[in-house]
């Protein structure tokens, strides 16, 4: 029912936009509970799917949405119609769980625009050449509607989340947090690479390769959100935009490297090799024929990393390889920092106020990244989060 | 859980059979309870849903099926694919939720079978030459099956049901029903259009037409079912093969029709024009200048049918129009009755010895159908049954 009421809504926003004059192809991602159950009759079946057929599997997910949110809107007496990835002409590589897009054909919701229906079109799936059913990953249904936000060379392209827009920093921890008004690509890029789950990288990146301007605002109301362009005029400067908290991460470390060229090569190449996407990376200053390397990857690919990593530790006659899961990273994301060089000085100053032990910096041109404590989290959030004054 | 167990049955199956040699092209349809739910949400957003944005939904359920079968084959260790029906191209016209097919294209199919690999295809479904999203409509997996197998020339067609087959007549009514070992897709075509469930009559028709022979069996164990076949041997005579029962149907009779040519076309257009089928027609031999008109028809089109008769009989001037859903329809189908004239006074022999009164009569040229009261439904059964030898 809560499902129901759900799409009611969003065809009822839709609706409101169609009677404002709007031309609109609304892009749905499946019902949180539908892809919950698909999966869970998986993991009953095999733990180890075949990738393509979870992708034809997952993608119906999408495709009840549409028809429903169809059926929807034309309750409230509008004209709708509903399309697949592969209808549409979504294509993508063979890529199966986390496909790229390749081109779209537009021709067809172009027709049924020209008609002057809303176009539906299911998010997170495409089809191969081939006519394989693809589905595009984490953030696949946002990635669809930028991607043919910049096809259909549309306004705007509204991205509906279950918060208001982007936020200083996650509002559960400071409850001080502001929304931002405006940010620019590279800043919810830094942010969303740091681990801000509001929107996934590829879908900004996309959108800033083709200057799509994103608005990503709340399902729930009505309010503005967070307007993400390319530039963002802003009435004082800002140095810091957000703070970034992921728990996400695992750290690994291996001793007594040999330190010669060629080796971290050897380790990163071996872990890309097995889809393994190694985040942060620090090698420290070699003072003996011998390095520690240490990097972080996804908890859930941690043991799969651990397992490789001591392996190629082994053959490259490293020393012990160490894995910490008690860790968080803390990030500073502004693109501010470029003009203000004491930004990292500043944070690291904080956290020792706050008796917080760095054990891994990495810095970007908009960002600088610490690897703390995992209990130290909130703390190090809300003394950057004051610091830099976000919540004023 | 219960689905997966009979996905993983069916998987089972499935590779016994792969293991025996043979080439294997499955159907499936959708799990009982995937149809309910995508149905139960429709009901909660609109009474008239649209009949695409209906095909593309309930289409998901194959969708689901398939993967799960592919996945569960995989577990076994045996390669398999699937695919939707607009992926392997079953080409139907446009009329959605009620599609027929105009063509299968079957290269993919036969490329996977060349790789050694265990087809799945999803039933029921099909796709339009502009891309939509068809179902075929009741039945529309059995004549998936049937029309796969007579596009790939394949030796059999099985069909999994919940029952053991063809019966002489309902097993639950009467105990004494045996199991038909061999019966012709004509006797099988009139059970069907009488009303036994196990088989619809379309997928029988393009069985016949084209030679598939089909074998209808259980899902739930490796008894053989009935074989259809063009000819059947049989050791003795057989006259009459089956008893049907439906109980499905009312009657509607439009009392003191003009007697004047073209007024049955007049009644009977209307009907077909708004989609009613109508099932058995009697006129009485007219004495007067005005005769009765009875008909029956699928209880859930009464009210629409006998609101449209009404019109209908006011614009002809004729008089009342009554309803009658406390009816049963009693039938006996066998090809053998083409040389046995005696076959309709042995029924209402039978009829009359039970004091059951005999309402409507309408015969074919290897059945005989009586309607009568609903509540002697049972008692005609098991009296024609055990007249015509058919417990033995």
């Amino acid at each position: 029912m809560a499902n129901v009421q759900r799409i009611q809504n969003v065809a009822k926003r839709v609706v409101s936009y169609k009677k404002k004059g709007y031309t609109l192809v609304v892009v749905v991602s499946a019902l949180g509970d539908t892809t919950d159950e698909l999966v869970g009759l998986v993991q009953k079946i095999t733990a180890e799917p075949s990738e393509r057929e979870m992708d034809m599997l997952l993608s119906t997910g999408e495709q009840i949405s549409v028809a429903l949110l169809a059926m929807a809107i034309h309750k409230l007496g509008f004209e709708a119609i509903s399309f697949t990835g592969a209808q549409v002409g979504i294509i993508t590589d063979t890529s199966h769980t986390r496909a790229r897009i390749i081109k779209i054909n537009t021709d067809k919701i172009k027709e049924e625009l020209k008609k002057n229906k809303i176009v539906i079109v299911a998010g997170f799936q495409g089809v191969t050449l081939n006519q394989d059913i693809t589905t595009l990953g984490r953030g696949g249904s946002d990635l669809t509607a930028v991607a043919l936000a910049k096809e259909l060379a549309a306004d705007e392209c509204e991205i509906y989340t279950d918060v208001e827009g982007i936020y200083t920093t996650d509002p559960r921890i400071e409850p001080k947090a502001k929304k931002i008004k405006a940010i620019t690509y590279d800043e919810m890029l830094e942010m969303a690479s740091l681990g801000a789950q509001v929107m996934q990288a590829r879908s900004i990146e996309v959108a800033k390769k083709f200057n799509v301007p994103i608005h990503v605002r709340s399902s729930f109301n009505n309010r503005a959100g967070t307007m993400i362009t390319k530039e963002v005029k802003r009435m004082e400067e800002v140095v810091v935009s957000g703070v970034i908290i992921n728990k996400n991460e695992a750290k690994i470390t291996i001793c007594n490297v040999p330190d010669r060229p060629g080796i971290a090569a050897i380790i990163f190449k071996e872990l890309a090799n097995r889809g393994i996407s190694v985040d942060m990376i620090v090698q420290n200053v070699s003072h003996t024929r011998q390095t520690d390397i240490s990097f972080t990857v996804n908890k859930t690919e941690a043991r799969k990393a651990l397992k490789l990593t001591k392996k190629v530790a082994k053959s490259i006659q490293a020393g012990e390889v160490l894995q910490d899961e008690d860790i968080a990273r803390v990030s500073v994301v502004g693109v501010g920092m470029k003009s203000h060089p004491g930004v990292a000085a500043t944070m690291f100053d904080v956290l020792a106020d706050s008796k917080i032990n760095i054990e891994m910096i990495s810095t970007s041109e908009i960002s600088i990244s610490c690897i703390i404590k995992k209990r130290f989290a909130e703390t190090a959030v809300k003394a950057l989060h004051d610091k830099f004054g976000l919540g004023k």
